[in-house]
């Protein structure tokens, strides 16, 4: 192994190379839960795409795994080490090489921070749409990889929809660019589709050009707090059912408010058991508002209209309410989606899973997609003396994914497979569905060396 | 073959299986320029899932290629029967199967006829946004298999983007579902992309999951006339820079004006040599509305605030602007897209091309997008004189597709390739791109009897 760690030295150099234990240990894992632990044989810092073309050249003539990394902020495992691997991190292909106001496209370097393309588009009036709460710390090239999801986007669309066009790397070493500069077109197969989502298993992403979207210039926030979590599941819907499309729509139950307030001090437990937090946005925004405030107060809750600096904290809270607490022994947490109209039932079934198992909750979700992120944890003082608390947390996560998956749902809505979730995939693809996407790993990567046992 | 038409007949009964003549002639073309005129064996009409699978099987057994029909107003060539084939209609598979207001979801056969979608939408307040110009006879899985754009699409997406889930029968007779019922899902690779756009080469789509849009229930047109086309596209960028996003942005130069006037006895000749056609929607409708007059009053424009009727009026002309034409021996048509900054210089070439060739311009562009539909066409009564009209037109016709490209843009913005764009896509996608697309193919339809010779 040593002749290749040398070989990549003598490409790249020694200052894109590393085999410090170190560094290969801090690049070892991304923030999921770790089955298998591996340390990877090196971990090499692109600097461009020729370095790119290299790296998965010379693994492939060594038979050694390529694993892609853009911040290892991914929650599935996705960009793992894997045994006989090389981590290949895109952190400092890091450049916004066009942004065209008029096009309202940009051209990007997969490592390109989410944040510092919106804030590259701000000045012209234009955002990149896609905002996982990652956003100031995840990628470009790990959101296509990954097709992430975000706060905004049961209006403005995932990453899939704002993507135009790739530059892929292929196992090989071969370049190819796929899809169109322009908003629209339909030449040939969706080949940007298929990678986007496919978690570094089919080619790596070392360019992207996106779609910007119109940076709102008015935006409301409503805060409604009700006495319990389902009344405010019900609250999802009853915004629906009046036809109002908020930019965001996110819910928080209980147990995130009281850890919220521990972190940040905050009062939001003492203003109600749960919290739907909306934004309107765009030219309609306080006409919306209106409507949003009129429906909720309907339904049971306490309204109020957050003032700027309140509205954007309160924001701000929730991009930060997963915090960075990584998942461990005391605490399982999962991506399912359900259909909306399933809302209600579903995190009804949450609270009696938890009851049922001697666990705590705690549940935020992309409410307007159905997205949910539940939380099962115990206290790390009673785990001391409660040694089935881990099968008890297991035993809540897989009744959890298991009725989201009876309700119609899926069982990641934004974090993808990764390693970690492929003990549910069966569960939801048969196998003629999965067969057919090894079949087309197999044609894109003959050897099997880009980032194996991931993601399907 | 007889014995194919036996076999078709027992399996699916006289009703479903047509073998006259006159059947077979209007099902062997679609709307688009036929290049190679084949009649089909059979046209079969099926009925359910079941008939699908039947028919594909026994066309596999006897080596005939299935080519999919839906109402065959696609203008690529895409359902042009090929040789040694049967057409396989889906419109009798018509059922809208659920329709869910709540989710806001729908599921539906492939024959369902986009219109009748929307109307069984509109009560709940809810639209299938996808809108082509022939969504009153154009079914949701030609839509699908097209991933058809329309007038609404800068705004709310193309069909890609509200298709969540599909049923798929594939080249050997087995179904698969593909996607998630869900808003958002990221299991797996992205399946359903893959089939969204294929034209009938990968799988027989017959079944769509789609998401449902909110039915917005203001919208506010804007006709503004310009003295001059080049005027009228520079009013699109203009829009743009006032970072408001219309619902509809159609733009009709003086060619398309003429005509329509001569068909309805309209008279938007007299009012200005260009049209920019705008809608804005939603609560923020009038906002918007204020913006666009002022921002195009500045640019040149003759603005007027349409009352309703004449508005609805308006857009029903302009989605009526291809009428019943098809393109032959006096006109060709193209479907490019280009970057919205290269609008006008776009613009600028289409005029000097059919100055240079003497033919005649008319152009339609859902100009949002950037996607434009020029027309060259010569007069009738003249070409019979004029022997080298066809030449003339080609000419001009391919000089416009090179120019799209040479600008970044695309050979087919909506329309896809079929069998009559086959000849320019090697101008855009090069080898390698094109050789993945066959491998795909490959995988997917290893006989090759899925609608052959077309998309890629
Ligand atoms: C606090 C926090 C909040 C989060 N919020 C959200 C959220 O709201 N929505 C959401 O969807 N996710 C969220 N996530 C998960 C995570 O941020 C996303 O999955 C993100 O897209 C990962 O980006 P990354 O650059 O960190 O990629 P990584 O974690 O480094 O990699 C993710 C996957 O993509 C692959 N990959 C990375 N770069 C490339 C490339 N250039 N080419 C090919 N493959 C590549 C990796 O191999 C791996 O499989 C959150 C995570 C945290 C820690
Ligand atoms: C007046 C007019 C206006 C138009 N305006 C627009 C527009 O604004 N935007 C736009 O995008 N297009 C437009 N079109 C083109 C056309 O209407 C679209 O391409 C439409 O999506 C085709 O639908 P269809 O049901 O007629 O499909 P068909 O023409 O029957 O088939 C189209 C393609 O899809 C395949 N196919 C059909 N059904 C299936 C199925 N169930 N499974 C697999 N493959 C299938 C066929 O084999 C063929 O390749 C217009 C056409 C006309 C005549």
């Amino acid at each position: 192994m040593g002749s290749l760690v040398e070989e990549l030295v003598g490409v790249l150099g020694a200052a894109q190379v590393s085999a410090d234990e170190t560094v290969l240990a801090s690049y070892a894992v991304d923030q999921a839960p770790v089955l298998d632990f591996q340390l990877p044989e090196a971990v090499v810092f692109a600097g461009s795409v020729a370095d790119v073309q290299a790296v998965v050249r010379l693994c492939g003539a060594h038979k050694v795994s390529v694993v892609a990394r853009g911040a290892g902020t991914g929650v599935s495992g996705g960009a793992h080490a894997s045994r006989n691997s090389v981590v290949l991190s895109l952190e400092r292909m890091n450049r916004i090489l066009d942004l065209n106001p008029e096009d309202e496209t940009a051209v990007v370097e997969p490592g390109v921070i989410n944040a510092a393309l919106n804030e590259a588009a701000a000045p012209h009036g234009l955002m990149y749409a896609p905002d996982p709460a990652s956003f100031r710390t995840s990628t470009i090239g790990g959101n296509v990889a990954t097709n992430a999801g975000g706060l905004r986007c049961a209006k403005y669309g995932v990453t899939r929809d704002s993507v135009l066009a790739l530059d892929v790397v292929m196992a090989d070493g071969s370049l190819i660019h796929t899809g169109h500069q322009t908003f629209k077109g339909v030449a040939g197969y969706d080949l940007t589709g298929l990678f986007v989502g496919s978690e570094g298993t089919l080619g790596i992403v070392v360019g992207a050009t996106v779609r910007l979207k119109y940076l709102p210039r008015e935006v409301h926030t409503i805060a409604a707090f009700y006495p319990d979590f389902r009344q405010a599941a019900a609250g999802v819907l009853a915004v629906g059912r009046a036809r109002v499309q908020p930019a965001i729509m996110e819910l928080l139950d209980g147990g995130t408010l009281a850890q919220l307030d521990e972190i940040h001090g905050s009062d939001l437990s003492v203003r109600g058991r749960s919290l739907l937090l909306i934004q309107t946005d765009g030219f309609g925004a306080a006409a919306e508002a209106d409507v949003v405030r009129s429906v909720l107060a309907a339904g049971g809750a306490r309204v109020s209209t957050e003032a700027t600096a309140e509205a954007e904290q309160l924001v701000e809270l929730r991009r930060n309410s997963r915090g960075a607490e990584v998942d461990d022994q005391y605490r399982v947490g999962e991506d399912v989606a359900v259909p909306r109209s399933r809302l209600v039932d579903y995190v009804a079934v949450l609270e009696d899973l938890a009851a049922e198992h001697h666990v705590n909750l705690k549940v935020v979700a992309h409410a307007g997609d159905g997205n949910l992120h539940p939380t099962f944890w115990v206290d790390r003082k009673d785990s001391a003396v409660d040694t089935d608390a881990m099968e008890r947390l297991n035993l809540a996560l897989d009744a959890s994914v298991t009725a989201a998956l009876a309700m119609g749902g899926t069982i990641t809505g934004e974090h993808g497979i990764g390693q970690y979730k492929l003990r549910w995939l069966g569960l939801e693809q048969p196998e003629p569905v999965r067969q057919l996407q090894r079949r087309i790993k197999d044609l894109f990567d003959p050897a099997g060396i880009l980032n194996p046992g991931k993601a399907i």
